[in-house]
């Protein structure tokens, strides 16, 4: 999407591969809405890091970093024996697969790539369809987001106020984004609309990142606390709610995200307000049986005991909040079970969370 | 309660009155868990500054503060005509009601205070009586936090895990609290049992005051974000959930608290976890018919759009979190209707919200 640095519009995608160099390029995205640098990972191990630590976060954005990581570690090999090789490409795998164990993205898209791979008869080939894999991936990424939108865009009518929480924007995905997909779509067919940003405590993605796209795009919104969205439902201000996801379930359509994410669909269904959850076919997991099986991510305590921000010299500052002899528990995500979902936003249309399965060959599951 | 300062436990109310320089000594919460400091406020408007700048928060502290700022002004006052006294008082009255609209405790308080008042025949008379039915107003707090700890205590149970939402704790009452005097009380009795304090955002009350309490009290807990909730209560980790109250509908059993209460009681019910609202006597509103008609009160955007706290070097500083061009609503309380409550836990017991009315006369309500 297009980004205004130094006064002119500039086209950023969030991942980027630089062949030149072997890098992962990517957007850090720690900085903003303060400071907007792209910073490179220049082999595997940083790509990991660089998921690990949230330099880039978002379902489809470490999808395709990850899938660049595989690449970027077959790239560095040297030598031509496979057998080698394979095991190189194992190290290179399950380090960038437990970078963020919650999300489904970053393994279904190496699955992808490394299932291209392995046409290849030499190192060489193997090297070099790896990089077109994880090109592909990024690509369909695009394509997927932009089909979301003009699905999702017939939802959102004249005057409508919008939930979203976290961030599932441009900066989650390669570009376009899967929940903010058909806000821009809508947009774009001249609707005028008001979104509502959840803050997502304890990162703020919501008021860091998907407030500064929406300001970049100019769609009105107000970040709330993320104590608010029930009051707000209770008084009639939400219609809509769009989220993404970091995995959907595809046989039973539960829906892992941000957490934070299943308190705001236990609350739009008692309001009876229309829940949507936005995703391309990466997200979805095709094989696990139960919610309850998805790992969830047990971050530092640190991010709840207190808040990053920039002080009034605008320098980049940590503040400690809570009382200094408490700790903090930190579950990074929830799970949504599929009778809260009204629908399922995917590149093929709009589904129910429980027909994924038996409409799988129409949302594009090749298996 | 006790507060370790420099080492040594020192007894400390929250709000205390100090007759020789006719102040109103409150401890400085924003500075809490950081510092602890007590402030006074020489005039009334001083006193009604301190609550709406929250320097004093809590439906029982801002109860009794207004109490003494009432007094306090009437304490002011030089003359002897009646009349003119009694306009004086209305326009303290006022300034007091409007620091902080959501709260009744103020206006219950100070009402209690003017009938009290109205007895005697001079001014030097009636200023006297002012002072005596504040300070009884505050020793009245105490007795009934005190009671409350008492009803509430039995419903917990060796091992469970406690939620509370924001700090209903004794920073928020005279002393003792509500929400919390059921922890107190369970844990004098030798009972062994685990919070979870609801950070509160965006004033994190929790984080701050509650967890600061909870230390103090040597009590085990863990903070978490307000997302989270859901998820533990998901995965069979919260039993319990007490919060307190700004203001309850003795006439419906709604319960005004703070922002988020309302999405904490939809979420117990939906996982069938007892919700229970401890509250004063002078926290019902025993007038309003309809819960939509409590004012809620808007807040500054400020709040939402960045956080204090103390940084590396131990100085209080904000930071500014969010996207410096966006906006933010700031709704400072909700409301939570009575299907969803479990108990009223109350001085004189624990009551079902909707036969507050039907008990009126148990409850204590003279009228």
């Amino acid at each position: 999407m297009n980004v205004i640095v130094r006064g002119r519009a500039h086209h950023f995608r969030t991942v980027t591969f630089d062949r030149a160099q072997n890098a992962v390029r990517l957007i850090e995205q720690r900085l903003l809405p303060h400071e907007f640098k792209i910073v490179g990972a220049k082999d595997f191990r940083e790509t990991a890091a660089a998921i690990a630590d949230m330099v880039v976060r978002g379902a489809g954005a470490i999808g395709a970093t990850a899938a660049y990581g595989l690449a970027q570690g077959a790239l560095a090999f040297r030598g031509r024996d496979l057998k080698t090789f394979s095991r190189h490409i194992e190290t290179v795998y399950q380090t960038l697969a437990d970078a963020r164990p919650t999300a489904v993205d970053p393994v279904n898209a190496m699955n992808d790539v490394r299932r291209k791979m392995a046409r290849g008869v030499t190192v060489a080939e193997q090297q070099s369809l790896a990089l077109a894999a994880a090109e592909e991936f990024a690509s369909e990424d695009v394509r997927h987001c932009a089909a979301i939108g003009k699905h999702g865009a017939k939802l959102i009518r004249n005057g409508m106020n919008i939930l979203t929480h976290c961030n599932a924007g441009w900066l989650a995905f390669v570009d376009i984004g899967t929940a903010t997909a058909p806000l821009y779509a809508a947009q774009a067919q001249g609707k005028k609309f008001h979104v509502f940003c959840d803050e997502t405590r304890p990162r703020s993605q919501g008021a860091t990142l998907t407030a500064w796209e929406l300001a970049q795009q100019k769609i009105p919104h107000h970040i709330i606390a993320d104590n608010a969205a029930g009051h707000l439902m209770q008084r009639g201000e939400i219609d809509l709610v769009i989220v993404g996801s970091d995995r959907v379930l595809g046989r039973t359509g539960e829906v892992a995200n941000k957490i934070g994410t299943y308190t705001k669909a236990v609350l739009a269904a008692r309001h009876q307000i229309p829940f949507y959850v936005a995703i391309p076919l990466s997200t979805i997991d095709w094989n696990l049986k139960c919610g309850f099986d998805i790992p969830i991510e047990e971050r530092h305590e640190g991010e709840i005991l207190g808040a990053w921000g920039t002080d009034s010299r605008g320098r980049r500052k940590f503040v400690r909040v809570a009382n200094p002899s408490s700790h903090a528990r930190n579950p990074g995500f929830d799970v949504t079970p599929p009778d809260l979902i009204t629908g399922i936003i995917a590149p093929a249309g709009i589904f129910k969370p429980k027909e994924l399965w038996k409409q799988r060959r129409k949302l594009g599951f090749q298996n």
